[in-house]
């Protein structure tokens, strides 16, 4: 399989460029600037006291996340859903799916009746804008839990982080599993794969969709070995942006 | 694996009773009530001439799904959507799911520039309401286009149908795999998935996502077959629904 | 007048013909799916303790009503209010008079703080939805506030219900006084009324509109004698349908 | 009956005092500023050429309305139904009301092609504002006919207004029916009925309601006398209000 | 300058005929009916015990305005905002002027913890409907201030009124410096400012915008000089107007 | 004057850092990341052939813009917007300022039958973002039509710019004029006002507002002198960053 070279030159199994700066903002308490090649997304983490009404009096913290594109990160502008007044179906499912990726590797009850909200805002578009929003939310995410445990919001023994994440795209592309796909793969795929995946190697979500042909066991097998693969790479990214100065 | 016996008595690998009540409504040009035990939707296909505007001219049709829940579908009563004056993540998600996974068996340009839009509304909930959706549209669906080919709105030997789609629940609860899980599975269940399968056996969509603690590589495994025997039982289901009537 | 003949055969004077499916749902606390002709109406009751803030600490219950159609309930298929995120004029109207007619026959001190919330969803639309929603309605309240009683929330000697209440629509067709008009006919008529009728006979709401040419004082007269024949019958069948297992 | 005597000195069959204000504005192709004791109403009519895109190429015209109430018009202030996002449901059936009223009247195919907005914007409210909205927009309306005549937007012998129409309210209060119901009686009544009459004196609309205690047929016959003896002092005003300069 | 003739026959420094009907409103706490030529302006203060949330325990008041116009108030009809369910942005910049200018002359404290809420609607309109707005509300606030006292809601010494306000529209035409700019001269104004200034001649808001070609220094300086003289033109009606019965 | 220092060591004459990364955006047709401080805000300008339907068939093109933050763009964060489900006062007014101040320097029939559209989002803000949008859109909007120019979407000889344009805010902070406030300032100063300035030294917009006590004619005149003075800079930052690519 690795002959076959993609339009930029990857293998197969190949990350595009990976950058995160962490600590973007001045105003967040935890922040990264994450690209995977021409993608570009801002994550931030909003740390706050208190809870939403209904977890209110457990004991526990809460962990949401917003997803939203600017209206010119893609190739043609498209309308602002705060000026459309509505947020659309896309805006939604991923938002709740980079929520749900986060809260997989929070224990909750660590976090104290506290609330992080994580923003990702895709300044630029080019595949994979979901994927890279939860990579560099985990990065933030952490970052914010410093900033905590810091300020003495959280116990300087609690570990409300219980595990890392990261998620990466795969595809089947004329019949080729590919790792990573940038916009002009994605829309040539005929399988997309969003694979969310903890720093050990386990699933937090598999989300496959036949865009064009219906796929089959063997090709979804091959699509999850690339996807552990990435998700790996990932998480050493993770690892070394979070280094030196986190404990 | 079978020794297990579930609340409702059944195998972990055995479906909810099912039945499909084909051409339940006077006025759609194709319908199903289904039932999942006691999740019951209403399916109906409304064939329209013609295609939305960013489609003319293609000489291709299109297919589009809606989802909803009537509020006192469930245990207790939800506020309406209409009456919220927007429509949550969880209606949007499913209604998007409903819609690619029939258009993943459907050949647009055989549709010709006709469209069939499904509704797909939840009249009692118990778990399963999307996959129970799914199933049920299929049927509605297949009724709608062979209205169509009587009124001659479709050629006589035009097949926009290259498959039939079912779906079915998969879920780890206590550490064991199950089949369409009931809500009070649903709510335990540390693993839940949602698997769209073709007649022919291949996937459509796989969706799942660790509620509770991440899962391994082996547990997916188990999952997807479980989905794959759930998926061919409902399969015959629709072939026996759809049996005498349509050619 | 009577050997003028309807295209459904009927007398001016006849109802279509009218089934009560009480207890239809598995969840509300009160239900029933009503038929007038092909007309279905599914009415669920929500009792559920406390009351609007509006209304607290006043010793007082509360019953509310909302009336909706499935998009495909009808002949052509209609968007959904929640798809284009507002209420039209006609649901409102209809909810608002359907909640009328309920309190008029409630005594909300017996009902204690309390509070039921009357759903009634068209699943199939064929003429007089809101005469058929009321008239269902009331059998959906009397369950739901039977199911109050034995769960001890409201007294075993309270009697909230005070009378019991149906609705008929007539109309003026070709210069002749019909009851309960299918769609083919209220499209035809003149002029419309919906009367809304306790179970003793007198008015809750007379609501009259020339649709066509503006109506007299004898016609208006021969309408309501009409209204009262029809709305006694539906109260017959209340007592029927209710008749074995309430008090 | 006469002997009882109102708050404001009235007889129970007598009016408040009606002024209408013609031409009051200086924009609108018709307009009336109309009083029924506190109650004040300002209604203009738009005309404009062309027919909603649903109506267009039939030859007829169309006839609309919409009521609205400054938020400071009653008693306590009211929150404005744009800052909330949404138009309520008395506010939806008050315009549907003012504009079936008013094309009860109207010959569309006389008034050709053209549009007429009635809007009807409450400035004070004391009750009755619906009924005074009516009264008030068929002054507008015949005025705005008047001038799409000397415009010679409609024909000179073309006759769009077939009657005039007028409405007022009528209510039970302790047992007495009562003539044009001013705000504190309009919240003791135990039924309140507004009627919309015609010049020849024809209903239009009949819709009453039992805010309190049902009502049987003899007092229903009771206030429909009394409302057509309001009506028909009503017409005489606008008569005597169109006198000189219309046709 | 004073040469020149404008279309109503006013010299460039002449303000419209300017006419304030106080206590309009029966149900206000303060109100004016203001005409500045053929704009009209009704406006209401509405007060009430109490602050919003944000603002509560800490001993300070809070007023408000909002600005609206009938649908008919101009010379072609305008969709009303709550029909088309979002307020638009030049009616919330507007709002949001209104209630600076008069929070400018507001001692909070001496209000104590109060609310006004100010209501500009406009009933017609023919340019400087924001600025005859603010010249009125400043009178309906007056008043309301006077009942307040009245009633001992606020002390009998207190002075929250702390200056009085007042604005005017200012523009080049053809080169020419003039004041208030009725509509047919605001469309032609190459720069259009509206003024806003205390009774002892101060600045409160000064917004300047170049409709046409942007405006050099001197040419803002003989706007200001206008403003301010057309500005305590209106103060002096003002004083004028609460002459007898305010202290 | 001078004597006094600023927090951030700043003379009361000195804008903060300016830094102009001009083509930011891969996407857009025109970009620019601006920073004023620690203010970042990305323009982007987006180019498209036709205009608007009202506009159209009159040999004009169309500029408009939006503004919008990032929701922890800010010290704390804010709820979006689009989830709010409408759009606020202040969003409205900044981007008609934005549309408006470019439109100042546009000829329009230059342009031809094209539409721009600004999109800066704040990234960050630290006071004055409104400012810096406006300063970093010309460079987006200059560059847009230079791209359109080599597309030959415009003329080779057309010159739609016909100026350049910046904005600066001032202040008076305890009595003293500043140039250029920062959130800090900002939140101190009696009065704020936001300037706009041609290349030209002409004025397009003068906002003036008194936060606090109002202001006089000289406190007017010397804001007017700084702002002037600031723009005069900002323009020469805008020819340095256009230098060598633009014509």
């Amino acid at each position: 399989m690795t002959e076959i070279t993609r339009k930029d030159g990857r293998s197969p199994s190949e990350l595009r460029e990976v950058t995160i700066e962490r600590g973007w903002s001045a105003q967040a308490e935890g922040s990264a600037l994450i690209s995977f090649g021409n993608t570009k997304v801002l994550c931030t983490a909003s740390f706050t006291n208190g809870v939403p009404r209904w977890l209110a009096g457990k004991g526990k913290g809460w962990v949401t996340a917003e997803y939203s594109m600017l209206p010119r990160s893609t190739n043609s502008r498209m309308d602002r859903e705060s000026v459309k007044g509505r947020i659309g179906g896309r805006t939604h499912e991923i938002s709740r799916l980079i929520g749900r990726s986060l809260r997989a590797i929070i224990d909750t009850k660590a976090l104290g009746e506290n609330t992080i909200v994580i923003d990702c805002d895709v300044l630029q578009a080019d595949g994979g804008t979901r994927t890279a929003a939860i990579t560099g939310a985990y990065v933030a995410l952490a970052d914010a839990i410093e900033w905590a445990r810091e300020k003495k919001f959280i116990g300087q023994k609690a570990t409300p982080l219980i595990d890392s994440v990261a998620a990466v795209s795969v595809g089947i592309i004329d019949g080729a599993p590919m790792l990573d796909l940038a916009y002009v793969e994605d829309v040539r795929a005929e399988t997309d794969m969003n694979v969310v995946v903890t720093g050990r190697g386990l699933f937090v979500e598999v989300q496959g969709t036949a865009e064009g042909a219906p796929f089959d066991r063997r090709e979804l097998d091959s699509l999850l070995d690339l996807a552990l693969g990435g998700a790996a790479d990932l998480t050493a990214m993770q690892v070394a942006a979070l280094g030196r100065d986190s404990a």
